[in-house]
């Protein structure tokens, strides 16, 4: 832990894997590609969960769970969905001692379970729509695994929801991208992009698929969350069925939508810097720090009390810390740097004598994030630089991304601008064409944003005619 | 639905399949031995979460998540563990298309995946104690499942703590049995005998398992909640060493506690009677349903607007749901007493020209438990109802375990007993005594109850001499 964690600049990769660990986010499991997410990890996925859920909860959702294990049999009856998955497959063949009858995989996520409970409960017109979330824990082996941002298990939410029209349940797919964007922009201060996966990106088994876009701090895209219209494929391949208003047997529309611990990648790496995590405020587990600074015991008696004093006021309105450990200023300073907490309180004999403390923004490091706040009225002081701070915070992460994303005039500059940001650029939609530009450039569309400026345009790599500006880059 | 519900008394079996499932909490999946939890069990559980996961904080500890599948050679490091879960497994042996090199295991319980990552954090004495808790999903493979009793998937809690000494271990065993008990008489209103396992029914690796049991509707008893003192038995087999203050390498005592799913069978059964589920106010998803009642356009438009300023006046201190479905009242009535919503508020002509409503309680059918209420000051008289509520019903589940919990003087008479009720006798606590009781009558040791008479006795069956009291009953 004494060793400087290695510069953002020098090595993204590393800095990332470094800070994860060192924050105690999360850790290496000896499960291939599975991780452990420990304590501090998992009380900001607590904070993700419970923005998101209080969201899903005021549009009408309520949460559900189905089953991990899937009969191998459901994943096969819708055509793209299973040939999208196979790879990625856990299977269980052995349960209680004996060979299975029929293989059971490991949930990848939970569309053909679902679609079978829900043609058990759809009838009629009555019983929809049906607007269910579940939180679980889903199983895709991959190959190249990553802390967070892949990883052979993760946890999600997952929302499954059937209608009666198609237009019901694509408004359903839209609200809830916009649900997405809505909490990744105010609560995680991270701004996204809001589009239409192309089809060769969309999910297996999607008739359209929406997704919120990310820039990372190294300037490559994260798809942070996804919103799915399935159309009739899945009611089809399960049978959900339901008596209309008209009394005739009509197949649901149904939809799917996911967010992940993914997005804590996403956090970690559009805010960290060299010093290390920086959390915004709405999420961070520990909001403020009081970190009490004496050189000897008499000082220590002068300071503790206040700092008590202090802790008191805010605890109710302000997620505070005391860190009472015997260990240097300098070392909690650096430590509470490192985990990203977003604001530093610092309390020392003469903080004490002149009835103040010192404020220190974790985003603003050096002299211009510190001041002066009187001790008294301390808890309505902080609530307001941390509203400042995650204000801040959102603005400079669009700064960054509106610096990084240019329009080409040419395929030329195209490739030049995806080396080191995205490219916004009009596109003729075509497979082959997108195919052709990820091999030459290891860019992909990551999305067709739902705000268009209008118009057409030629392809910035085959020159047809395009209709519609595509957002491309490298990704995660 | 329109069939009645099997009378409790005629077939208790039958009657709690037929209310689980008519009353949505939960349904039977395609997969063998797993289940679905429907929104409305859900919210059940999410309310069970919170008042445990606000104990487990207050007591210090945190959550973290660990990954769901464990190599095959990690169950085999503790020698009892492994035979205690073996005949259980469900065993992932492909993935990624591949043959797994060695078969990965879904957690039945995660003390070897935690025990083998604790062996990594805790070095010194000042990483101690470590005190994590964890939300997640498990997978035995039970032959007999019931809804919600034994599911081959269910979801629970497992709390992992690591210790310095054997003496904080213990009171941290027994500090979690306290909150287990706290919850479930002050949450669930389920009164619960605070004891120790008998040897042959401890959990496997464990030196000591406590349990908390509850007599349900039937006299059977129902484990609800255990707590494990492990010992140093994980922390040998998996290596979890720390250097004492003496500069010493030790091993950690390690505890482990758990609480599922399985207490929401536990609340439909303490509670529940002919008309459904009784739901103790502080866990119901739903406190108060308000019913308008109407014979015409007319008195509709008279009733309505009271009902949702009533509505108002209460959605911020209870959990209130508007039934404005177009069914009559009479059926409204019965669906939310087959829901157990604790307490029903009834809004009419009458009542709106009175300036009144009726409360009518869901614990007390028929008159006695109906009142008229003021509208003014309705929350306040609706938070007083249902505290009362939510202390009879422990009352009422109390006297009922008291009435049918008796002390045989002979073992004739504990035969009896143990048929239709809870014995509490002098035991021997010798294994082979245990097995014979067991054979002869099919009850088992429920616990041997932390509080004792004192003294001591002779053996209900052997005759032998007995240091302690143990519970005996048939039990799920």
């Amino acid at each position: 832990m004494a060793d400087k964690l290695t510069p953002r600049s020098e090595d993204y990769s590393k800095w990332y894997n470094e800070l994860v660990q060192r924050a105690e986010l999360a850790d290496y499991s000896p499960v291939r590609g599975s991780m452990v997410i420990r304590p501090y990890g998992y009380a900001l996925w607590e904070n993700v969960q419970a923005g998101l859920d209080r969201r899903f909860k005021a549009t009408g959702h309520q949460n559900a769970y189905f089953p991990l294990l899937i009969p191998m049999s459901f994943l096969q009856k819708e055509k793209e969905h299973v040939e999208g998955f196979s790879p990625e497959l856990a299977v269980v063949t052995h349960a209680g001692g004996e060979l299975l009858e029929e293989p059971l995989v490991v949930r990848p996520t939970s569309e053909t379970i679902i679609g079978y409970m829900y043609a058990q409960w759809i009838k009629s017109y009555r019983d929809l729509p049906v607007l269910i979330n579940c939180w679980n824990n889903v199983v895709r082996w991959e190959l190249r695994t990553r802390l967070f941002l892949r990883t052979a298990e993760f946890l999600w939410q997952e929302g499954h929801t059937a209608h009666a029209t198609a237009e019901e349940a694509e408004a359903e797919t839209i609200q809830m991208l916009n649900v997405y964007a809505d909490f990744a922009i105010n609560d995680a201060a991270i701004p996204v992009i809001k589009g239409r996966k192309s089809d060769s990106e969309k999910f297996a088994g999607a008739v359209r698929s929406y997704t919120i876009e990310a820039m990372m701090g190294d300037k490559k895209a994260l798809q942070s969350g996804t919103s799915h219209f399935l159309g009739q494929n899945f009611a089809k391949a399960f049978d959900i069925k339901f008596l209309s208003k008209n009394n005739e047997l009509e197949f649901a529309w149904t939809t799917s939508w996911g967010l992940s611990t993914r997005m804590i990648g996403g956090i970690i790496m559009v805010h960290g810097d060299d010093q290390g995590l920086k959390l915004p405020p709405k999420l961070a587990p520990i909001q403020a720090v009081i970190v009490p600074i004496f050189k000897n015991d008499d000082e220590k008696a002068k300071v503790m009390p206040v700092v008590e004093q202090l802790r008191q006021q805010l605890v109710e309105t302000v997620r505070v810390k005391v860190d009472d450990r015997e260990e240097t200023p300098g070392f909690k300073f650096h430590d509470w740097e490192l985990r990203g907490v977003p604001l530093r309180i610092e309390v020392g004999p003469k903080d004490v004598e002149k009835g103040s403390v010192v404020f220190a923004r974790r985003d603003r490091p050096g002299k211009e994030g510190k001041s002066f706040v009187p001790q008294a009225g301390i808890a309505e002081a902080a609530r307001s630089v941390l509203a400042t701070i995650q204000t801040d915070m959102l603005k400079r992460a669009t700064e960054f991304r509106e610096t990084n994303t240019h329009e080409p005039k040419s395929y030329d500059e195209f490739k030049s601008i995806i080396e080191d940001g995205f490219a916004r650029a009009w596109w003729c939609g075509e497979r082959q064409c997108e195919a052709e530009i990820k091999e030459e450039t290891k860019a992909t569309t990551r999305c067709i944003p739902l705000d268009q400026p209008g118009g057409s345009g030629v392809c910035i790599h085959c020159g047809k005619p395009a209709q519609e500006v595509a957002i491309f880059a490298k990704a995660y």
